[in-house]
């Protein structure tokens, strides 16, 4: 089993600036961002060039960080690091003053994608630590770092005990279908779904990955193959309309998926297609998975009809890098999630086993 | 109604070469190529720059034409055209000589697409003729003309019949779901299951049409959204992952696509994709028709497991238009058709109306 020390991070806050692998621009080229402007963060979440719904959420904690060093900067300096904090020199002001800061940068950050539940948790997160009292700024700051690093900390544990409990669902030989990205891309440095797949092949199990290519943006051909790449694992990328072909040829054992917001039913908000994907995984009688950290989980909702579904630009589908594949006079739909209803789910992967609806209020 | 003389050929033969607009270019550009030889009209039908299965029955008839002209070009001159044939310029070859070339011409051009049926029931067809005794091969030629017109002239009035039996299951208000390209690009000028809505809304209707991409060629974006941007309907393209998402919300009256072989018990191939789209349509009570002349249905085999399945190019799944999309080290699976078992299916429009399996021999 690999430890938290061997993951790379997808995204880290180094000497006062948020790093992150630019996904957009994978699997041809491998690029990392530093970002230094709460503006510049949005845009990276906006044009997907950082997502997974476990990934935003420490975008969401670091963003906060990022808005402090914005707002008060340090020449030739910083006060935070994945390392470490120093706030010996930040300057004298008011605790309000940095919350106002804090409030108007959480705000912002929220608003780039509405269906994530993760970016509002981990801000909300946050704001529970920063809206406590405190002595003075430096106190509250290095809380606030303390509570950024816990945050990206906990997401791996999690992921490798997600990892650890689907594994035990998966046998030697089996072929696993996933949709999207659900890798160490997608979350701090493991992955939920193909999380699952690297923890089997690391127990010794030999797993093959057909990776659905999760039209419009290509995620699941781009990057969870990427990902299957970089650890030798095999895997086949399908058109999102060959699934049913596939699945009816016996060639699936299973399904696994990620989430990006879970209702107290079970009802599931995820990429678009995992709708599609969960309907004809129960016509065939392949077991449908979600693996998901339990953060996901909205028990302030009760299904999924509460879940607002962002609908993304129509050029993403009316266009494919730079080339126009649809006539100007057409329109296109973009729904960039679907909602899964719990009946077509097996089981839920978290970090405590594998769990079944509901999931009432704690 | 229109009539068949409004109708603009999609393929023609033109002065002794075959016209066809390559439809790998649109929407972007509009090219009409002219094809001298057998090689590059199957180059042509291999590369999918005329595709459909009705358009490629009549290529297949004009092909066998092309191969004589090939054989024995006439210097400024040619034997065949759609106003008419004049062999009179023929060489002195005995019939057995012809017969070899269009023998040999009819074996290329059907191994060029396993799947569609209607390339080797043309190319039968033609042989069914210029299998008979001819007094000379002045009197074959003819009447292998008037075959390959006829093929051509009965598709099109087939679609417009297939497109009036059709509309009479379409309301006003109506969204009607399509996949791939199924209107006057597929046949040979007026369409099948994209015939239906033009007939429907030729009858007074209006129709809104919901577009499916259809990966990996999106002949349904470039194609079937470009048709109806030529008439005036108003169009939706989604990505194919989308399509529960849009069936979930009750925004789709009824699903037609065309077909490119048909079983006795009614399986039916059609593009990658249509399964999946007959599966989510089932789970939500959509009705889902095939719309596609009875030339399509091949009596000789039980069901679907008897049709061969075009599996294609790894490449048209990791590319778009040059652009890598999958990384190197990752393979794909690129499965041309699919099979939509008989259960999934409301009826079978057809020139002779909405019809049921089985379909016996006749």
């Amino acid at each position: 089993m690999e430890d938290i020390k061997d993951i790379l991070p997808t995204i880290r806050m180094l000497q006062g600036a948020v790093e992150l692998i630019d996904q957009t621009l994978l699997p041809g080229e491998y690029r990392v961002l530093r970002i230094e402007t709460v503006d510049l963060l949005c845009e990276a979440i906006a044009k997907l060039r950082i997502r997974g719904a476990p990934a935003l959420g420490v975008a969401g904690a670091y963003g906060l960080l990022l808005a402090v060093e914005e707002a008060w900067p340090q020449e030739n300096g910083y006060y935070f690091d994945m390392e470490g904090v120093t706030v010996e020199k930040f300057p004298d002001v008011d605790v309000t003053a940095v919350r106002e800061v804090l409030d108007a940068a959480g705000k912002q950050i929220v608003s780039t994608r509405p269906t994530a539940v993760n970016l509002s948790w981990a801000v909300g997160r946050m704001k529970d630590v920063y809206a406590q009292d405190f002595p003075g700024t430096n106190k509250m700051l290095e809380r606030l770092h303390k509570e950024a690093i816990a945050i990206y900390e906990e997401d791996v544990e999690m992921c490798m005990a997600i990892g650890r409990h689907g594994a035990e669902l998966l046998k030697d030989g089996d072929n696993v279908m996933t949709h999207c990205n659900t890798g160490g891309l997608a979350t701090s440095g493991f992955g939920t779904a193909l999380g699952v797949v690297f923890a089997a092949v690391g127990a010794g199990k030999k797993i093959h990955v057909y990776a659905d290519e999760t039209r419009p943006l290509l995620q699941g051909a781009r990057l969870n193959a990427w990902e299957c790449e970089q650890r030798g694992i095999p895997v086949s990328v399908l058109c999102d309309g060959a699934v049913a072909s596939i699945m009816s040829r016996g060639m699936v054992s299973c399904v696994i998926v990620g989430a990006d917001r879970i209702a107290s039913n079970g009802d599931t908000a995820n990429k678009i297609g995992t709708l599609n994907l969960a309907i004809v995984a129960r016509h065939y009688g392949v077991p449908f998975y979600i693996a998901a950290p339990s953060s996901t989980i909205d028990r302030s909702i009760p299904d999924g009809d509460a879940i607002p579904i962002e609908e993304r630009a129509e050029e993403e589908v009316k266009q494919f890098k730079g080339v126009t594949t649809v006539p100007t006079g057409a329109r296109a739909v973009n729904p960039a999630f679907d909602v899964t209803t719990r009946d077509l789910i097996a089981g839920f992967i978290t970090e405590e086993g594998v769990v079944q609806p509901p999931f009432l209020p704690e």
